[in-house]
């Protein structure tokens, strides 16, 4: 049985393979006119600057922690470490070649052959990305399994602690890779909004506005590569967890046991794998059809093929005495079924379909305070039902499968990440297809296709944020437990007051981050707002169109504030469970951790969903359905415009990276869970 | 030593018997012209027709709780819950007679001797609150103590179960007392404001708006009945905390020792009531001077009265071998300082006289967006040194006295709370007066003056909320502590996943609360809205003067939308814990009160001081102290008057309504805490 983990690198290439092919059918589509080459030249460049100068700072970074582990861990956790850090920063830049690849295309496709083939383009660049993710993060684990059992003679420790390194790695890059590139796009995006469509008056993606090039950048570098090194670190992070509790409660002394309960979640993450690359082979999209309709053929169909063979795997572990009962798959289908839930209940809070959308649409008739109230509250409520399904989930696993359920449930919600990937990468790919064509001025067919294949993308995506949120918790959950065993501690007691102590301050951390990377937002938009209004004010023949704004600079502010103010945050989720656990000891660690998960959980979800609502409100004001709230640019499609501009970094920059600031704080806390004793107190 | 109690009975009586003095004080003063009396006399109706009917349902509440606990525990700790309800509910009436007969002689004292007087009249109002707080809460505790010692022969467990129920009562009405005024009083200040100033363009407290009264009125229920509950309950929380930890931990088997640790913490508050009590009569202004330098001057005499008296205290204590060192001194001299520097962060964070709140004015010029992003980043980030002071408080109370000491430093906090409730109540008095000289056609000067005595509250009363914090806090976390024992669990677990649930869904609490208060204040603002802009429209000479307002329509609106909305979050205040505990057990539960107080608390600081920052920023702008942020009217002011609107509801209804739910869940989970089983799962 543990020769699965074969199999599953087999898979992992085959999955790369994909990758690759799918980058080389795109790019024999033809680019475009002259123009499309020019304005994608700008994006592809820009995209490409911002990844080369974050990444040089990560190499910095990845080089001090390499070395502060291979001195006080081993050079093997060491090593895995920056492999972690590679391969995910690797998956962001070929997800970002594919997505710069495709956008100019998307837009061609739709104007020369229409919507069926502009959406298999769009499609197509986020499958790019998709396949990358699950390939690169399913081989790296594989291979280290496979060191573990071939190289190492079926060392547990030497793979629980080399594979906790390689998700440090991951999760580092990550937290970076989401909150530079959710301050460089939203600081492009408030200040090219702010300016240019309130001010002065031009639409959306106009090329008179000198922040419109950094703009599109800022879909490529945080909805896409920032993404993708976000959803690298779920993946990996949720088999580490089962890998590393399948070790612990199956193994019972027996070495050979505890291996093949480590092989089943990334045999299973495999089988996920397959599962959405034949589903992403299912999205054929129609000249008159919804490409609603595609996307969801393509999830249902990877959903599917993914339960019947995980039932058959478990049919099998039951059936060889590897598992007692059919609780694994108990918990994986609870898995699934809370993660898809939760992407209902997100679209319930989020999209104008429901009342909720339009309860905030209403208020934007009483003004711009109501708005940003009515879309708080909104997003606060949004936090109970998901908490409670979340609790189900571990209560249900817990009772049938111990821990290690936990962590399979983790496993079963991300299994089939290729798929979810690919849509939530398809989003930016069509928007940003949708701006070449405005800035090309191409005909407006062609914006009508990228939007109606953007708008498609946001209400499936609300399923993978769903499942991003819930796996982020129950992967948490399921760390937090390695970390306790990794800890030597028998239990870690709220009622002891240094616990509690641990506790408060972490679920205070949210909060800290939270603002840490909305005032970075802040500061890089105004920056923004006030070179876009120097160039109005001093580019003669700017808004004639006969002068060229110099979207340069604009790249340029963006690219440096998000740098800039990536470090402190991510100093932070490094320096606070490092600090507690020195200063109070492992067991207040413990409570930071818990804190943390607990304040940071239902953080993300109010800030994901009040900032999806206020999107929506605003889109459905600006569709004329609602009533009596007036044209576009009256009074209450500004208010909207308010809300809508509030919820970018709470959707896009601080909410994300809350997520993974919960796990990269339990990661590194599990790395260096041997260093820490009781504490100076 | 256990005698002392009667000392401490003498001395709430003593305090009882002053705010009877200060209030006929305030009554022989000259009351005003016709006119103030009219008007003052609609503030005086309004505020208790809402009392009135709050309290009718207040009654049914009651009475259905009052049942179950003679029934599940007892009918001593069941009289004990009434009592404790009954004495809330009588603070906050007595402080609402004191609060609307000194607002409109505040006005007239204004008008007719200066400021000296005026001072003297609202914080004279201010004061029978407070001393009708600190003397009905001390009464009541030493009431039940010497019962346990006379009647029932030094019964431990009848007094530590029946102050309790005290406890639960006192928590259950500030609970509502704090939801419903803070709903009535949001719901007029949004309304009156949105638009009577931004639409009819007409000054704050005009009586040609509609909602005037209510706005009045709303002071009233809100900041004065609603923070008078709110106190109260803080108030004997603490002592009750410290009376039963002192049980616990001093007690050592020996029962008469054991009485003395809880004589302890109710002797103390009897010195900090006679210490506020010394400090209010050093509140004498002048006509020249600034009302800061009294009010100051009167909170450092009952601080320095305080300490001098509990180090004697505690010096007598030691001598006589009931407490085996100054660990105690620590704890209480902690807590005071802590509580004071968590005071003047609060100022930093929102007073204009430092940067925060001028970044808000300066992001202010960029629009709404900009200015609810800071003012939201600004409230998130404050979160941090607030915490980790609670923290230091906590661990330094710990290592020294144990839980016994962290109690103590709440109590060491609160003391005082007549004179910081004083200064509290001071404030809307003194802002109500201000409303009736407007509305009157005063004198400008009068308007000056009670401005001049609106401001200086709002500064003082920084210290008075750290405390409120800060003491929260410490009190939740002792209560706490009570709960685990009183539950039997010799430690609640965070590796377990029950306990890991519970906390997930403890976090999410305060999240779901603050959605349902907004949305609450979010309706019946509405409400007010309509309505006032229904009588504009339909009231002909209404803008001229010539005609007069329907107020009590408004009134009225606010009335019944406040009792509505307040029921659901009362309710599951109530309901949540004891769920919870039947369903998942009292490891459980532990964790849902531990999630619920770490989230809560960052909450709250985070709520309160958006809000006053928000708040500030507005009135920086109005002031012309920011540089290029254009006239009172123009858009850096309007975008700041949409801050200072969402922070409403935050500041004043959803904020301080989080303190309260924390320690109602807690209480109500240590009372019942003897019937949670292991659960059902």
């Amino acid at each position: 049985m543990t020769s699965f983990v074969y199999v599953a690198l087999v898979f992992s290439v085959i999955a790369m393979l994909y990758a690759v092919l799918l980058f080389r059918k795109i790019k024999k589509v033809e680019k475009g006119n002259k123009r499309v080459i020019e304005i994608s030249g700008y994006i592809r460049e820009g995209a490409m600057a911002f990844l080369k100068r974050e990444y040089k700072i990560l190499v910095v970074f990845v080089l001090f922690l390499f070395i502060v582990i291979a001195l006080a861990i081993n050079i093997e956790t060491a090593v895995a470490f920056a492999l972690g850090s590679f391969l995910s920063a690797l998956a962001g830049y070929l997800g970002m070649r594919g997505a710069v690849a495709s956008n100019s295309r998307t837009a061609t496709s739709a104007n020369d052959f229409g919507l069926k083939k502009a959406l298999d383009i769009a499609f197509s660049g986020g499958a790019v990305m998709g396949m990358a993710v699950v390939g690169l993060g399913l081989a790296g684990l594989s291979v280290i399994y496979i060191i573990a059992i071939e190289v190492m003679d079926y060392d547990i420790q030497f793979m629980t602690t080399v594979l906790t390194g390689f998700g440090l790695g991951a999760s580092s890059i990550a937290l970076f890779a989401r909150v530079g590139g959710g301050i460089y796009t939203k600081a492009a995006d408030v200040g090219a909004d702010l300016v240019g469509k309130l001010e002065a008056g031009i639409p959306e993606d106009d090329p008179r506005n000198p922040a419109v090039i950094a703009d599109n950048v800022g879909d490529n570098v945080g909805d896409v590569a920032g993404m993708g090194a976000d959803l690298f670190e779920s993946y990996v992070g949720s088999i580490i967890s089962a890998v590393t509790l399948g070790t612990f409660l199956i193994g019972k002394g027996d070495i050979l046991y505890a291996f093949e309960g480590a092989v089943f979640p990334i045999f299973l993450a495999a089988i996920g794998t397959i599962s959405a690359l034949v589903g992403t082979m299912f999205v054929k999209g129609n000249d008159k059809g919804e490409p609603h309709q595609a996307l969801k053929v393509g999830t249902y169909v990877a959903g599917a093929i993914f339960l019947v063979f995980s039932t058959l795997l478990v049919y099998y572990y039951v059936s060889k005495g590897y598992f007692v009962n059919y609780g694994p798959l108990i918990s994986i289908v609870a898995g699934l079924a809370v993660g898809i839930i939760i992407g209902f209940i997100t679209e319930y809070y989020t999209s104008s379909d429901h009342k909720k959308v339009k309860e905030i649409a209403e208020q934007s008739k009483t003004g711009h305070a109501t708005t940003i109230i009515s879309g708080l509250s909104i997003g606060m409520e949004s936090t109970a039902i998901p908490i409670l399904l979340i609790s189900a989930v571990i209560i249900i696993s817990y009772t049938f499968t111990g821990l290690y359920g936990v962590a399979l449930s983790a496993v079963g919600m991300l299994a089939t990440a290729g798929m979810t990937i690919a849509i939530d990468a398809y989003g930016p790919i069509a928007d940003n297809a949708g701006g070449i064509a405005e800035m090309c001025n191409m005909d407006p067919k062609v914006r009508e296709i990228t939007d109606k294949l953007d708008s498609v993308g946001n209400t499936t995506a609300a399923i993978g944020k769903g499942f991003a949120i819930g796996s982020a918790a129950l992967t948490s959950l399921a760390l937090f437990s390695a970390f306790v065993k990794a800890s030597n501690l028998t239990a870690i007691n709220i009622a002891t007051p240094k616990v509690m102590v641990g506790i408060l301050i972490g679920a205070m951390l949210p909060f800290l981050f939270s603002s840490l990377t909305m005032s970075s937002v802040g500061k890089a938009a105004n920056e923004m707002i006030r070179e876009v209004r120097r160039q109005f004010r001093e580019i003669p023949g700017i808004m004639e169109g006969t002068a060229k704004p110099e979207y340069a600079k604009c790249v340029d502010i963006s690219t440096s504030a998000a740098l800039k103010e990536m470090v402190i945050p991510g100093v932070l989720a490094v320096a606070a469970p490092l600090a507690t656990g020195f200063i109070l000891g492992s067991e207040a660690l413990g409570g930071l951790l818990a804190g943390a998960l607990a304040s940071g959980i239902s953080m993300a979800i109010f800030m994901a969903n009040s900032g999806g609502a206020w999107d929506n409100a605003k889109k459905y004001i600006e569709e004329g359905k609602c009533d009596d709230c007036g044209v576009k640019g009256g009074e209450a499609h500004k208010a909207s415009v308010t809300g809508d501009t509030v919820g970018d970094p709470f959707k896009d920059t601080s909410g994300p990276s809350i997520n993974i600031l919960i796990k990269l704080m339990t990661i590194i806390s599990l790395v260096f869970a041997g260093m820490f004793g009781a504490g100076l107190f």
